[in-house]
Order: structure tokens, then C-alpha cells, then sequence
């Protein structure tokens, strides 16, 4: 099955594009800020709501699916899709960045990585070949392969040895996977190690494959270093793929990264932070429990179309916050997942009207 | 304004009707369930769902309201339609039942009652003037007197006090309501004591108002005294008016309430059996956590038109709940409201047919 990426319009000042990337349940249009549903659910969000902040390709997690409900249940419910309710295109992780950065770890070896599950104490085996499998039955339109992440700060010989793997594994991954309604995005690995990143990138392309990804920025490097890792690696990726930055969701980190030729993102930020009472409001991050917005009757964001905005105050926010109704997260959620999907999509009609630099110049300087 | 009641159709063998209530904010079928929205929320539900769970009129609650935000900043939000995003017709209790069973009570007097805040402390004093004009100011389309809930069991002495200052206070209560856009209904008290209600039902015919609610049925008496209070209360009541049993809100007693004239009805059971991780499904009860519904993929009920079980399945609610997801809460309240409000509509529809006492035979029984 195709899955087509047209590049419609590069920017003329940047690596920036404006791209239609072709999935079996939908086209993605880029640059695109993606939501995350770990548990195939966007937390507090139905998928009605979901699909009204303007969501296109949706995540979910093949670490905490395989371990809740276990991927045999969503294979049988009839795949990810179905279980989850939303017929739009969704993306899989392999699971390699919460194995790192979630489990108590047992050991890591050429073949896999052996990992006490959180949820029940069992030791759990993850390879290369597993990942996809699982991958495989939760039946998402794009799947990753499985990569090690080293911690950050990390020494040069560990990311090297890490790198290494990562590079060994998507050849297994390659071979073991089964669907061809799926696509597989392999992983630049690599740490804070420019050099390393490059030649990672290289390597991957010894494999002609739909898409590739910019991985592991989130295990606690500083932003600068994204910046740099970004911008030493994008280009070294094919122009004819779409390109995404794993775990990546703020303004700035966006809007540099998408002048580096990057087309999408993830992040778990407008989810967490509406948990804890705080929306994305123009670039700033309020919270709303502060007393100011008490008798504050305006919108979140009078421009924002999103349904958290078109009928609830400030103060209402506030007011459910302090009555601690649930609610107020499905409302933040839903603000907050909108106001990074249209900072995507602002970036995309500015890259179209050729004024990406000079609309964004605030978010560009470094 | 106009609160008319028309009656289109009495039930050939009972007491029940099928009618039409006009409020400012549109028109309620009756027979009706009402789901509650405490504090100016239908908790984890949007007013986009609830809308499409069949939710007309919705409750909102006076005392909790006054503690948190305080009726100033709703009326100052615009009232409580605007505030909540609900524009469909809503209703205030007075604060007279939460009062007597939430708060820690320091006096009452004719003139009325003095708590203490669990919210903060304070000392509040709330009386039939104070009630109302906190409910003025909140801008529901049906408003409640502030009457007196004795506990049960409790003695016939201290019933017949409180149901006597009940009276009092509803006279209280028609001087001071200032608006003419909202309908104040009074409250049928009298404890499980049949003639104590009667009396308390003849006197309330004094006042000529909008509607009548039979009250204080969820203070702890056994269910088979409600069926007794309201077969002995609501025949006294006018014909021409909307009548309101509080607090109910289990198949049985709807049935027997309506076959006994009652119109009206509310309860937090569904979205508290939500929250608990259980469905109402064609009278039954179920706990999704169960293990039973680990693989079961059928929705909750195939013949529900709700949007839980038009996109979810049995097997995909259990692992929310099993993954600790508040989208569980969400989808189970949208189902249970969705259940208990087709049940009334269900009744309507028989009445109508003239097939009531043989369709819901079973809910009907003693």
C-alpha cells in the first residue's frame, strides 16, 4: 500500500516544506503536531472532541499496550483503530524509549532488552523482532523500530555502542516485518554525539524506507542540544520522506525544527500540562487556578476556534479547577492539543504564503 | 414569562401522563429524566455529549454553588446557562437537602438554618430569602423552596415541625423571588409519614405555583416507602402542573412514579456508577472491571443509540478502567445518562401507545 509523500512547497529561506503524507486511514498534512493516546486513549478526550482540535495521524504506545491490554486483545477487537474509535491514521513507538526510560532494567544485549514490568513484577523479554509483532497486531499506519536510547548524560563509547545496536536492530526490524499496510520509520540514534548522528543518518539509508525519525531528543538533553542534533541530522535525510522529531511539542523547538526540514512532532505536554490546570495561550503557559482569571469571563484565547474557547470562560476554567471536576482537564485538553496543531498549521500556510521566516522570526531566532 | 404544562395524553390505567413543559431555555418532554450537573457540570461530560445523551432540563446545585464559585461570579458570567455552556433548560434545588446532609449543622430556627462551610470553615447562614435570591442570581429556568429535611428515621414530632416550617418558609419564599423568568416550584415534605405529606400536599395547593416536587425521598428511607409516599402524595397535587420526585432515579421507582403521576426526575446514579466503573444495561447493573468483559466486544447495548456504544466496546471500556483512564468515566456517564433518560422516553412512548401497563409490567409490579 502507498504511503506517498508529496512535498508541495519548500520555503525559500529554510529546509522547511509543506508536505501531504498518504496513510490507508487518511492524509497527514504537514508540518504536523501529532496528540499522544499511550493507552489508545488521548486522555480525557473522546474521539469526537479529538477530531475537532484538528488531529490528524494519533499516537499510542506499543510499551504500555503490549502490557495493558496486551496486543492480542486489540488485534482481536480489530485492531487499534477500531479499538480505540478513531479512523484516522495512527502512529505505534516500538517501545524502545519507555523500556529505557520506564522500566527497572534487567539487561541489554545484542539480542533485546529484559525489563521487570511495573504493572505486575513479570520479566518481560523485548527484541527487535517482538516490537514489530506487537506493532504488527495493534495494526497502526506507521510502526518504528526498535531502538536503544541512552540516558543523557551519557559517555561517548555507551551512545557509539548504542548506535550500533540501533543500526543492527532495524534490520531486523526490517525482516520482521509483516504487513505492507504499515509503514516502518526507522530511527537516527546517536545521543548529544553529532558525529555519531550523522553517520547514524547515513547508515539509514542503506534502507529505502517511507519515513524516518529523529529519536531519543527527549531523555534529558537541553533544548539547545535538540536544536543542534536537529539541524546537524535533518538534512542528511532523504527530501522525498516524511521526517519526524520524537517527542518534541513546544512552540520553539517546532518552529526551529521545521526550518530544519522536519515535518512532525509528538508530545505528551498539552495533555499533562491541562492536568495540571495550565493551558498553551499564544505562546505562554498559564495557570488557571491562579486567582486573576477568578472573575476573568473571556475565552482561554478569543482567536481559537476550538471548542473549549467557543464556549467556556476563563472563569469557568478556574472555577471547575477549584471544584476539582474532572472536566476541566477534557476542556484543557482539548485547547491545548488545538493550539499546537494550529501552530503547526499557522507554520504550514506561512511556508505556503513564503512568509515562514518573517511571521516566525520570534520563535526562529536562536 | 409562560411556564406552561400541557398534557397531551393520560394513561387509560394509571395515574401517568405524557406531557410538554415550557421553560425560557425550550421545552421538556415529560415523562423525563434529568441528569445532575452539581457544580455547573454533568461531571466528565461535555455539553456536546450530554446533548446527544437526550438531556433536556439539567440540575445544577444551589449550595454547592454558593460555596464554590459563589453565585456573584455566575451571575456576573452571564448566569448559569452561559457560565456552563448549556443552553437548554436548567434547574436549581434550593440548598435545603445538602444542607441537612452534608453540613456539619450548627442551628435551625424558624428563621432558618447556620452551618458550618466544609469548604473553608465559615459560618453560613442560609435561609427561604437567602435561598432564593442566590437562585435569582443563578438564573435556572425552575427554581426550589428552601425546606426543611429531617433525617430517617426520625421521630413524628420533629417531621411534623419540619414540615410545618417548610410551609412557613414557602411563603417566605414566593415574597422574595424577583423573577418572573423563573419558576419557583414548591416542596411536598412530611417525612415517610403518609398523612403528615397529604396535609403538607393540600397546604401547598394554597400557593398557585408553576410546579410541585415531592422531596426529601433520598434521606434514607427504604425504597418501598417512596413507592407509598408518592402513590399517597402525588394525586393531590394539580393535574395542570409539572410534578418533580427528587433524588429518584432507579427503573423501578421511575415506573411506579410515573404510573403515579410524576413527571419529573433526577439522581446522580449515573454518573456515579461511572465514576465506579459500572453500566446500567437494560436494568441491570454491570461492573466493567470484571474480568468477564476482558474480551467481550460487543458495545454495552447493541440496541443503544449513545455514543459510548455506537464507537466502544465492553472490552475497550474494561481496559480503561484497568489502565486507571478517566476516559472511562466519560464514555460509562455518557451510557448511563444516555440509559436512564431513553427509559423515560421509553414509558413516553408507551403511554402515548396506550401499552404502558403491559410493556413495563415488569417495573410495575409490587
Amino acid at each position: 500500500m502507498g504511503f506517498q509523500f508529496h512535498c508541495q512547497k519548500h520555503c525559500s529561506q529554510t529546509q522547511a516544506r509543506v508536505g501531504q503524507f498518504e496513510t490507508p486511514h487518511g492524509v497527514v498534512e504537514t508540518p504536523r503536531f501529532m496528540p499522544v493516546g499511550t493507552l489508545a486513549n488521548v486522555k480525557t478526550v473522546t474521539p469526537q472532541h479529538l477530531q475537532a482540535t484538528g488531529a490528524q495521524m494519533v499516537l499510542a504506545n506499543t510499551y504500555h499496550l503490549h502490557l495493558q491490554p496486551g496486543e492480542d486483545i486489540v488485534a482481536r477487537a480489530g485492531g487499534l483503530h477500531r479499538f480505540m474509535g478513531w479512523s484516522g491514521p495512527i502512529l505505534t513507538d516500538s517501545g524502545g524509549f519507555q523500556v529505557f526510560s520506564l522500566s527497572e532494567m534487567r539487561s541489554i544485549t545484542d539480542e533485546g532488552v529484559t525489563f521487570r514490568s511495573p504493572r505486575d513484577g513479570q520479566m518481560i523479554n523485548l527484541t527487535p523482532e517482538k516490537s514489530i509483532q506487537i506493532q504488527n497486531a495493534l495494526g497502526a499506519d506507521v510502526i518504528m523500530a526498535f531502538d536503544e536510547c541512552p540516558p543523557y548524560p551519557v559517555s561517548r563509547d555507551e551512545v557509539e555502542q548504542a548506535t550500533d545496536r540501533t543500526y543492527q536492530w532495524l534490520s531486523r526490524c526490517v525482516a520482521a516485518h509483516q504487513r505492507s499496510d504499515q509503514a516502518l520509520f526507522g530511527i537516527v540514534q546517536g545521543g548529544t554525539y553529532l558525529d555519531l548522528r550523522q553517520q547514524a543518518a547515513r547508515s539509514l539509508l542503506e534502507f529505502d524506507l517511507p519515513g524516518y525519525a529523529v529519536g531519543g531528543v527527549s531523555v534529558g538533553e537541553p533544548p539547545e542540544l535538540i536544536e543542534q542534533i536537529v539541524q546537524a541530522t535533518t538534512p542528511l535525510l532523504p527530501q522525498d520522506k516524511p521526517r519526524y522529531l520524537m517527542g518534541v511539542g513546544t512552540y520553539r523547538e517546532m518552529a526551529q525544527a521545521i526550518a530544519a526540514g522536519i515535518d512532525l512532532f509528538d508530545c505528551v505536554i498539552p495533555t499533562r500540562l491541562a492536568r495540571h490546570g495550565s493551558a498553551l495561550v499564544k505562546g505562554d503557559r498559564w495557570n488557571l487556578k491562579n486567582a486573576r482569571f477568578r472573575e476573568d469571563f473571556s475565552p482561554l484565547d478569543p482567536d481559537c476556534p476550538c471548542y473549549t474557547c467557543q464556549n467556556f470562560s476563563r472563569a469557568y476554567l478556574h472555577h471547575l479547577i477549584h471544584a476539582r471536576e474532572l472536566l476541566a482537564f477534557t476542556l484543557l485538553s482539548i485547547h491545548n492539543i488545538t493550539e499546537l496543531i494550529r501552530f503547526t498549521q499557522r507554520i504550514r500556510a506561512a511556508i505556503l504564503a513564503d512568509r515562514f521566516t518573517t511571521e516566525f522570526k520570534a520563535w526562529l531566532k536562536q
